[in-house]
């Protein structure tokens, strides 16, 4: 048993779904969310950059004597990779390799698609985790960067035509590809979750990486007995480097719940 | 005759419009331009961040030596507002002034409106300048979120129809202002004229801030006798905080030359 709270790292807001998916498979565990708001979006930048930029967040995190860190983010797993946990004294895990075990698990004719922002679809890790799990598997990945932000302005609506434009547009990549499976693999996407089962007609599995991998957190708990037993519903804090009012109103979208204990922390304190 | 360059700073590549209008004006003249791309875009980040960002950057072009520094980022110029130039030796110029002068000269019916990033809106800059020099005037912001990821990610051809979408979203704010006159007040928007043209039918005086900045900027150079003389063609270097290869190849629509010689920065080292 280990009453340390759980550290959830993001680039901004998308990480709130992994919490909220925490929150519902996780009740007890108290969270700290940490949101790099002041610096986000990461997924159109470049590898050097998010591997500084996710060092000084994680580095935040363990100071905050967190048992475990999930990095919520896409993008940061995937350019991390592997090596996610070096140099950590405690473990941690992206949305990477739950992910896709979730869509190796769910393919029935091994054609898997992957939707996330340009840096997770050019980092490769993806295909290739894909790759070793299932080496018969057919990969297509292809980059959406106007989902976040999209996304971030309210347009997540079913009905919203710009988004089903820009979503018809995307989509049109797996053409001929056969999936049966596509991964969500922005943690910003689940808020896309009805329009794309909507525009892709209901017929694919649609592999959600917030959920994985809080579920991924979970089993990982589980294996080295570092649940905190005993609490009904755990607290949540969250520490973001831009200003909290911004955060607090539209994470309420992304998490269910009202965000109240909201912490602006200086970027050049990290 | 100061035979410096002209330094030139914007969040990402919008201000490479700026920069367009400079060649176009000034072709004489050398050119810094330091772009951001590592912490772009500011435009929905808080005046705090917007301000501490703003430092660096202005304080890296002024190590370079430069004989001024324009300001070709909206965000920027809106925040800083009146204090651009505080606590700096040589002179600095943001789009804001030039561009609602310009507004000012170009509305018949005294009707102005705003097109721009939330913080521009947000920040009051412009509306509080309209009313100071034409206190009759009517003012009307409208704060545009997508425009920037929209134009970054390639959709800004006149006949887009995602973009024309929200355009058409965003501009029924202006719906019984009457406005004849529409200041583009973010250097990206120039890129979105023949789209914005076309849906307001080609009634309304568009004022584009990256070409009033560059007027600007020679007005004051003019003043002061700082013009660079004999050159018949200046010379251009690019400095940027994220990789250089995606800038050069997007920045290119942008300036409408070849960016030849591109350096990355480290963010810390600012």
């Amino acid at each position: 048993m280990d009453n340390r709270p759980i550290g959830v790292f993001d680039s901004g807001l998308g990480g709130l779904t992994a919490v909220r998916e925490l929150r519902r498979i996780l009740p007890g565990e108290d969270i700290i969310f940490f949101g790099d708001t002041g610096r986000v979006p990461y997924g159109s930048r470049s590898p050097h950059i998010i591997k500084e930029y996710a060092k000084q967040c994680m580095d935040f995190l363990e100071k905050q004597d967190v048992k475990m860190i999930l990095v919520a983010c896409g993008t940061v797993s995937s350019v991390l990779g592997e090596k996610i946990g070096e140099g950590r004294k405690i473990p941690c895990i992206g949305v990477l390799e739950p992910t896709v075990k979730a869509a190796v698990s769910a393919t029935k004719n091994k054609n898997i698609g992957l939707i996330a922002t340009m840096a997770t679809v050019a980092s490769g890790s993806y295909e290739k985790l894909t790759a070793k799990l299932m080496p018969e598997a057919n990969f297509t990945g292809k980059g959406c960067p106007l989902f976040v932000p999209l996304v971030e302005n309210g347009y997540f609506a079913s009905d919203c035509e710009v988004t089903r434009l820009v979503a018809k547009d995307y989509l049109s990549a797996f053409e001929g590809k056969d999936i049966d499976t596509l991964i969500l693999g922005c943690t910003h996407y689940p808020l896309l979750y009805n329009l794309i089962d909507s525009i892709t007609e209901y017929k694919l599995n649609l592999i959600d990486s917030g959920k994985e991998a809080a579920l991924g957190a979970k089993a990982l708990l589980e294996e080295r007995d570092m649940l905190s037993g005993w609490r009904k519903i755990g607290g949540m804090k969250f520490f973001v480097t831009d200003k909290e009012e911004g955060f607090a109103k539209l994470g309420k979208e992304f998490l269910g719940e009202e965000l109240s204990d909201v912490t602006r922390v200086e970027i050049e304190e990290l």
